[in-house]
């Protein structure tokens, strides 16, 4: 197509908020094709644990069936907001449907929340580090992020206290506090019983919506679940945000809100392109019946638990003994933080050289900490990848830190 | 889960475009489940020409032979930005993929449109009669709507000369031009090479983008295809938007926009789920490849071609001979225009209570007239409910027009 320069005449007729070209954040944590090196930067699915035939025999039998509705025009398929709402039941909470919005991935969740949420600079709560693919397209929307640190028991609510105080004391409403409670991204701690009664007491208090990013809930490696955020509260501040990306596939795109129906109905307005449509839910759903969705579930605990532990007996062996690894209860991440002499980024450098990377956790923070932390992803290589790859970190650690 | 009453508080976290809550009008388009009745409303596909087998195979197959990346996280399939550059070389338009945005259904791309141009009280010019679905997503912009009428050749370009010298006069720029140039919905017609090249001229004249809405560009009965506006522009004024819908299955949701690289970044800027996903585009991909869509189309075209004749057959004896209807040369629809003694919505009161709906054409209207005419699919009842849903139409006329 010719492109005479006509921008200046064709900017000018772009929306306020459509001046200033923003790039999509997810893009840089989405990698175009499976990558030539060891990447542990992505969080990506084991595809060894696709279930490819069950879910090709769930289309076949949706279409042979059902083809009809799959695949004319439609809303988002009946049985899968059931489904869902089962899902939350399982997690404590007792949902109707107009608690809930189905969406393509959790991701389209969280990008909609600025529009609903966010005027340039509204305060956005966030923990450091935290999961940028969501956080960056808040700043994206010119919220005023202020993160919270987080411990071995979660995000420090007692320090999240007194950053509310303060703002209050400011005059200053945050709009929502982004947590992902359970099995971190990136650090892989799960906030404790009494911090999540704490913090849900605190989003009452002080009129603030939680969003309680919960996408690993399922995958945890020992013992109990604790409760949901949601499971908690009582006057509908919590918007729940779940995912089938790591229980079933990231591929097929499929998520929710559940929450307050005024908050419901908004995200829903801005959702461009109105519903799931009537095929991919059929899809997920008839996968998931006849308890296919809780033995896979099963079948994935037990092989990220022996990726995770793999991992850290590789690392245990493999890395300075000053290196500090968090083994976590679940997901698919573990979190390290380098002695003061070495350099995440400078780290990088010297490992992608040799066809092995990482997320830098300057790459976890709102505000610009993490070089002296990396997270590194078990869920996608497999085993021996996993051994090499953390072998090879090891070894440049060491040499960086010889050279110094 | 609880709701005590925390709307006012609640409600203040609101964004101020979100303050204000504005029910998705596709809804109103989409009924949850096959209506019980003749339904002539909505521009259902025929679900007796899915192919499903053929997805159901194409499905099979990618997930057995692609089924890694299929299922991983990803962005949209690069081999379905392939095909679907090729669809606009077939229509004229040499493109590159940075021009392109694939999209969950052309639905996508429209309610996606206010987030880049439109501001509340804004102009944005449209057909008069238009696609309600698209244009009242404008409107819950804020966009303030000039319609401009439709006739046997398309949109009366003359008239919209006119407006936009007015409004220049006014300084007022108008955001962009919506028009469904080919099998225009809801009146069938085409508009005419002439009134193409002026509109195309027009928009560079006074800087006005022009949304060319070219959902039915394949399902032509009779003639040579006439250029895109697209395939016109030499300045990147039109925005070009496509889907499989009407030429693969309505319910996998797949469009695309094909215009300025400028606009097309700004519109995957706020669509908020990042991508299509890897694996929907690679089962179209997959499906339309070797031949299948061309004859896919074909089938399409004899099958809507029959049906259209069908419905044209039925209403000459069925409906009085007053009442005026347009043939259309391609498209889903029959536009019928009344005579003075007939509402439409009277006409949908009555024919309503015996099981048959059609689209009134005050719901195909910005400023609320239509009442004089009818919209009627032939796309998605069977034969022989076309013939009996139309003599029930022409009955109702007739016993309301003797009662009058």
């Amino acid at each position: 197509m010719t492109q005479t320069p006509i921008r200046p005449q064709l900017h000018s007729l772009f929306t306020e908020r459509a001046q200033t070209l923003i790039p999509p954040p997810f893009g840089a944590e989405i990698p175009g094709a499976v990558p030539v090196v060891t990447s542990f930067a992505f969080g990506l699915a084991d595809p060894t644990l696709f279930p490819k035939a069950e879910l090709a025999q769930a289309t076949a039998e949706v279409l042979a069936e059902d083809g009809d509705d799959a695949l004319n025009y439609g809303g988002t398929f009946a049985g899968l907001i059931d489904l869902v709402l089962q899902l939350m039941q399982a997690r404590g909470v007792k949902a109707e449907p107009e608690n809930l919005l189905i969406s393509y991935g959790s991701g389209q969740i969280l990008g909609l929340l600025p529009q609903v949420f966010v005027e340039p600079g509204d305060v956005v709560i966030v923990e450091g580090p935290t999961f940028m693919g969501a956080v960056s397209r808040f700043a994206a929307a010119g919220a005023r992020l202020i993160s919270i640190p987080v411990d071995g028991e979660g995000m420090v609510v007692a320090h999240l206290e007194q950053v509310l105080q303060n703002l209050a004391q400011q005059g200053i409403r945050p709009r929502f506090i982004y947590t992902i409670p359970t099995f971190q991204n990136p650090k892989g701690s799960t906030l404790s019983l009494s911090r999540r009664q704490k913090l849900v007491q605190l989003a009452a208090d002080y009129g603030v919506v939680v969003v309680e990013d919960d996408a690993y809930y399922d995958l945890r490696f020992a013992g109990d679940p604790l409760p949901t955020l949601a499971s908690m509260d009582r006057e509908g501040w919590v918007l729940y945000v779940g995912t089938f990306s790591k229980i079933v596939v990231p591929g097929v795109r499929v998520g929710w809100a559940c929450g307050h129906p005024e908050i419901i109905q908004r995200l829903e307005m801005f959702r461009s392109e109105g519903s799931l449509g009537p095929f991919l839910g059929r899809v997920v759903a008839r996968y998931c019946a006849e308890g296919r969705l809780q033995g896979h579930i099963q079948l994935l605990i037990q092989r990220y638990r022996e990726k995770c532990q793999l991992m850290l007996d590789t690392l245990a062996q493999a890395f300075p003994a000053d290196v500090r690894v968090e083994a976590p209860g679940g997901g698919f991440f573990v979190w390290c933080e380098l002695p003061p002499d070495l350099k995440a980024t400078e780290l990088l450098k010297a490992t992608r050289a040799l066809g092995v990377t990482f997320l830098p956790g300057t790459r976890c923070f709102a505000d610009g900490q993490g070089d002296n932390a990396l997270r590194l992803a078990f869920s996608y290589q497999p085993d021996e990848r996993i051994v090499t790859g953390i072998q090879t970190l090891g070894e440049r650690m060491h040499a960086l830190r010889n050279r110094h």
